[in-house]
């Protein structure tokens, strides 16, 4: 290879892992204003937002600003999404509250610090899934399981909140702990809390359906009343914390945010604790994992819209870079999230320099504004949570799943139930794992269709559902599954039961589903092979796939077959169907695949 | 129902669940003698072996004859196997004493208490099991997992044993910490003890491979040749004993038996304790699961031989109520063991009731015999534990494996790898989930045929491999798995970027080898048909079978198709070949199935 061409490659190759090289280089003043725009909304509407799933996650709440600042720069330089919008999320925050409270800590700056180290092991879970391009294992969370799973954790999430309504403690990771928790100090509530808390949900939900229709109706342009719909948690952040400061309700048991450190985020350090790593490492896979789906799915659904292409495999660099940047500059594990990306892509968001924009943003609240959050309510951001977490819960998929298909069914219910019964971790980990055993379970008794010819045609169908010619002592069997070990001797003991009927003097497997034979299953061919042939009948196969041939003939299955293999299911039937007792006569085994 | 036919059903139950009210109602005086005869056989067998897999559980001797006495009575009542002969066996002891050996216990009596305890467990598992008819379970284990697994148990446990041969002390579950542990203690070799051991390894050998013919040259008939030769580990005990107390080697330092109590087994019950139940249920499981897949295996091949028929489900009844006899009078974990079975069948036995003979030749030995054990050396019964677990290792399967499948070979290599690094636990547990885990990994990355009409035929196959017909403007892929979560996105990816290589009108979906399409796949076809519809291509199907036509029929994807559902492929290619941009109509979906 020539210098030059090596110098392409690289470049390349830099491109390929850098994505900001390939979009930077065609930057102009268009894009520049339409992501100008894209970042001021985006940035009003995550400045309660990053404050409150900080609060979510146990955390104090300037670290949901700082996980809003370099994470998104990060991503910016390495994510391919245009409209991705990434910092703190609901469910990853409530993963995280699960996973660092699970490790018993009682000071918040230990807290603090697991909660970066977390951030930290979670970049690296995605960096190395990028690199060795395992992108493909977000693939065995089945859409109706990650369905299930947020809209249980939005339910959890939603309670969790209800104690800073009330103005009262509560704890647990599970809906039960939690309502336990919260009926056993109800008496305790405090009105004055409830009132702002129950007043900013009822707000919030309004803003939501009332706000924007209101104001079109007084003559507002269409763009503005969506930015002022979208400001609507400002509003109520800045009205709650105006009252709250004039009634000093501070004094009346109203629990406010308080001291928020004002400037830029620290440069912050993981542990390198062992321990502290062994203790967290399946936690941060999980969030990973999640995160990566969640993040994934935004950016798949957006991008479609405007025809572009997402690298998954490059998305999760482009995480794993967000959350190591997360962790150095003391915040906790972000991720891609759903609603401040669907309003950054409708914003008008052109490359995910408006990302940057809004970092810079959110970098100028943390320096100026945290002053004025002394005296806001944390009965306010657990409305915004509240009500952004609602429209998350979704059960329509039971629905879906009932009236398609059982097993779906099945790993849904129980993601759902396990998750509010047990909390997050649990109840994905239990959500996969039930959709694989399912899957498993059902390959291994597969469906198996005595066929016949349909009149007229080459073409065989279930002799119990078609109208097909047969033959009396010729029986044939689709097996509808890849022979592997899970159904092996399933269909051995099918297989014998069925000739046991008697009157039978060729047997024909058509595998025309049948995509693998393994070591197993081929044992157990070879065994049926030897057992058919003791009692006077031929065994043949029909139909057999291209790589599933070039297996067999390694073996020596195919020279031991008491029958042939056919090319198709009719040439089986034209050979076999006037049976005159006589061996089959085998053309060249090559031909057959 | 009236009540005779009422009584009948119940005792045929009765019979299913207690097979011996089935054949015990048939025995006679030619079955009484045969079983005579093959227990008198398996009693000299079983004596020597059950000291030693107690010796190799880290048991007293005599818990191994207590394990062959009860035990063997419970399975002739309640299993379904004529020939199969129960009680202690190689792997399942060296299980024993890795799970009871994890626990950390220091006092013998509280060693036995857990083996007892162990042995209750993995009774209750295999009845539940049995009672749930969950035996297919034990199809999760793939064939070649099983022989990587057994071979390396046999290693291990040979390993294990090289202690005793020496007169040494070693310790560890894992290949590497046994042979470091005996390179540590080398030194302290018991020069007497090594010939005692090394002596009886080379005659036991020598009995197994020179000593019938020696015998039939001699004279003797076959029948006497075979039981002699099968005494082999009983002459090795009574030299070996009778020269230790002759020469009074036990002062020199070699290790014997010692005190074993005489009589009958005591009555015994296992710990409730629930700590001790959770520390062992995780190994009582596997133990239960390996068990049962030995036993099932033996029992199988030798039902095979005579014609009769094996019940799985029935099987998990005996061998659980056998283990439940086990920890009821001082025993252990059992199963059904592969050498001692295939001799009570070469002895001719006709029914279960051999190992009730056997049961009380073995309680007889406990009666009167354990006196004569006190001076056997620990060596000569390691020497018969060496030689019987040699001939379980067996390198073969890695070949056969490599040459055939390359998944296969992974899972059999590791499972060798990690039983012999890291103990048998995690060898095989390791085997199993990485079967299944390369099985979901090779339907995840599915093999997709473009495929053509083969001439002269309504064939339709890869044009890849054979010479076919085709249609440029129209694009037929044999998707070569079941569509499910999984492998969804795969195939999304793989059929966008096949048609952005434009100039196609026409996508066709030969659904021949597709069993199944769950709620995320279907997603995804729907996003496809959405998408090619937006490209001005039509997306059908073909060949799409009953089971998975009746579930889409409960969803409106067929309503929104571009293109239509076709019966064959052929009919498509009909519909459709003779291109002139049309939207197909369709024929009566129902028929389509």
């Amino acid at each position: 290879m020539s210098q030059v061409s090596n110098k392409v490659a690289r470049g390349a190759a830099l491109r390929r892992f850098v994505p900001i090289l390939d979009w930077g280089a065609r930057y102009d003043n268009a894009a520049f204003t339409s992501d100008m725009v894209a970042a001021v909304i985006v940035t009003i509407m995550l400045i309660p937002q990053s404050l409150a799933y900080a609060l979510l996650a146990g955390l104090p709440p300037e670290m949901g600003l700082y996980a809003s600042i370099l994470p998104l720069v990060a991503y910016a330089i390495f994510g391919t999404s245009r409209a991705l919008a990434v910092g703190p999320v609901a469910v990853v925050s409530l993963m995280t509250a699960a996973a660092v409270g699970n490790l018993g800590l009682t000071s918040p700056a230990e807290y603090a610090a697991a909660a970066i180290t977390l951030a930290f092991l979670s970049g690296l879970i995605l960096l190395v899934m990028g690199v060795f391009r395992l992108g493909f294992l977000a693939n065995f969370l089945s859409h109706p399981v990650i369905a299930g799973f947020i809209t249980a954790s939005g339910l959890l999430i939603a309670t969790s909140q209800l104690k800073h309504i009330l103005g009262i403690e509560a704890h647990g990771h599970s809906l039960f702990d939690l309502v336990g928790s919260l009926l056993s100090h109800i008496t305790q509530t405090n009105l004055i809390t409830l009132a702002i808390g129950a007043g900013s949900v009822a707000f919030l939900f309004w803003v939501r359906k009332g706000l924007k229709p209101l104001l079109l109706s007084w003559g507002l342009g269409p763009r503005m009343a969506d930015i002022l719909a979208k400001a609507g948690p400002v509003g109520a952040v800045a009205v709650t914390t105006l009252i709250t400061w004039g009634f000093d309700l501070q004094s009346k048991g109203v629990a406010i945010v308080g001291d928020v450190p004002q400037g830029l985020p620290p440069l912050t350090f993981p542990s390198f604790d062992a321990d502290l790593w062994t203790s967290l490492f399946g936690s941060a896979l999980l969030i990973s994992i999640i995160g990566f789906v969640e993040s994934i799915s935004v950016a798949q659904t957006l991008a479609a819209k405007k025809r572009q292409r997402i690298v998954p495999d490059q998305e999760l660099v482009g995480l794993g870079a967000s959350n190591i940047a997360a962790a150095m500059s003391g915040g906790y594990p972000v991720t891609g999230g759903f609603a401040r990306s669907v309003v950054n892509f409708d914003a008008g968001a052109e490359t995910p320099a408006a990302g940057a924009f809004t970092a810079i943003g959110i970098a100028a609240a943390a320096l100026f504004l945290t002053p004025l959050l002394f005296f806001l309510p944390k009965a306010t951001l657990a409305a915004t949570i509240i009500v952004a977490v609602l429209s998350l819960v979704d059960f329509h998929i039971l629905r879906a799943t009932w009236a398609y298909h059982r097993a779906d069914f099945t790993a849904v219910l129980a993601t759902i139930l396990l998750t509010l019964g047990f909390g997050v971790e649990i109840g994905v980990s239990a959500g996969v794992v039930l959709s694989i055993v399912l899957y498993l379970y059902k390959t291994s008794r597969p469906h198996i269709a005595e066929v016949g010819l349909i009149p007229g045609t080459q073409h065989f169908r279930n002799i119990n559902r078609h109208a097909v010619l047969t033959h009396p002592e010729l029986v044939t069997l689709r097996l509808d599954e890849n022979l592997y070990f899970a159904n092996a001797r399933f269909i051995e003991d099918y297989l014998l039961a069925r000739v046991a009927k008697g009157g039978i003097k060729h047997v024909v497997l058509m595998c025309s589903a049948v995509n693998e034979i393994d070591l197993s299953a081929l044992e157990t061919l070879e065994e049926l092979n030897r057992r058919l042939g003791e009692a006077g009948i031929t065994l043949s196969l029909s139909e057999v796939k291209g790589p599933v041939m070039d297996r067999l003939k390694r073996t020596d299955f195919i020279q031991n077959l008491t029958g042939c293999v056919y090319l198709t299911q009719f040439a089986a039937m034209q050979a076999l169907g006037p049976v005159d007792g006589s061996v089959p006569v085998c053309a060249e085994q090559g031909d057959a695949a």
